[in-house]
């Protein structure tokens, strides 16, 4: 059996983490073996650097060491658990990949003379989703379902700027890599969204394994 | 003023710290303004990430993952206290620097097909010490000094193997940069060395801030 992995993208409250979890439970009641993950995180030692990350206490945190500690926890999940699984013939569903680093460091925050393309490399050691979802919600719904009644965490807390600019990101990447990533409409209903990305995924899987495979 | 920058490197148990505090202490006697920091930490970030790095428990880390959180807390170091103190014309004492990345995870690790030189410079900005003092100890007096009746941290608690490894690899760096990196015996008495280290401070500043300058 040939690994297959699915990442989930888009800004803070567009629905990703639902959908990704919504699409494991799924392809789990196909008979699929399905491991889902989620970045920063993942693994004992890449959730500590999350735990870095998202502390809103940590405020003078440079646009540079963030992103070298969110390639570091994403080395650290493909390595430790994320190879593995594809090793093993499994079906990887992952909350967050590399494209959120070129969205959020290299769009939103605007790092210059910094080649992501070879940072993500470095992380993932070359490996390319099958599919990437990408879920697209304007910066105001996203964020008022990311936080809630909260101050948000320390990517959360960014102004509505930074977060229609890392939004912009992700749009391009869509664009420029049309056959990998699909863009869908964040706002539609939950269920209708589900159904859409479960017959993407069983294309993807298809393409992966061939016809009739499952 | 013009700041200086002046790096110790060497394996576990080389002298560095010590040899380091006993620099800043001398060109603070001379009226110098001295910033002293270590690495990896030095900021209260980085200090966090120091901890991830050398705590024993986190057995499963990757050396990938260990080279960008080596550059993470570089990074927010050189950007939140280093830079700034140079700026400000200051002398900064930096006990290990990014000639320890390429020495530990480029040779101790032996991580191929990564970039140190661009790596290094995405972290430190560019800035390349005024001087640089390697004090090379054998590996068995070296771990022997660093560990004391201790198990070590995670770095220490390495086979000899590797510590070999970096050793040769910083002979390396001083062979190829002989003007930046100046190799000591640290093993010649604690006095003798720190006079010699303080002379060849004088002369790189000197020679960064021109004859008679302070």
């Amino acid at each position: 059996m040939t690994g297959v992995l699915i990442s989930f993208e888009g800004i803070e409250g567009c629905g990703k983490s639902t959908q990704a979890r919504l699409l494991a439970d799924t392809l789990r009641a196909q008979g699929h073996e399905v491991l889902a993950v989620r970045e920063p995180g993942g693994s004992v030692l890449a959730e500590k650097i999350r735990a870095l990350l998202l502390d809103p206490a940590n405020t003078a945190m440079t646009p540079m060491a963030e992103l070298l500690l969110y390639e570091a926890a994403r080395a650290q999940l493909v390595a430790e658990i994320v190879r593995p699984a594809l090793d093993r013939g499994m079906i990887v569903v992952c909350d967050r990949f590399y494209d959120s680093t070129t969205a959020y460091q290299g769009v939103g925050r605007g790092l210059a003379n910094v080649d992501f393309t070879m940072l993500n490399r470095l992380a993932t050691g070359g490996i390319v989703p099958d599919l990437t979802v990408l879920l697209d919600v304007p910066v105001e719904t996203g964020l008022r379902r990311a936080k809630g009644d909260t101050a948000g965490d320390r990517m959360e807390r960014e102004p509505v700027e930074f977060h229609d600019r890392v939004r912009r990101g992700f749009q391009t990447i869509a664009a420029a890599e049309r056959e990998r990533v699909r863009q869908l409409d964040g706002l539609r209903a939950r269920e209708e969204l589900a159904a859409e990305i479960a017959a993407l995924a069983a294309e993807a899987i298809e393409f992966r394994r061939g016809p009739g495979a499952r």
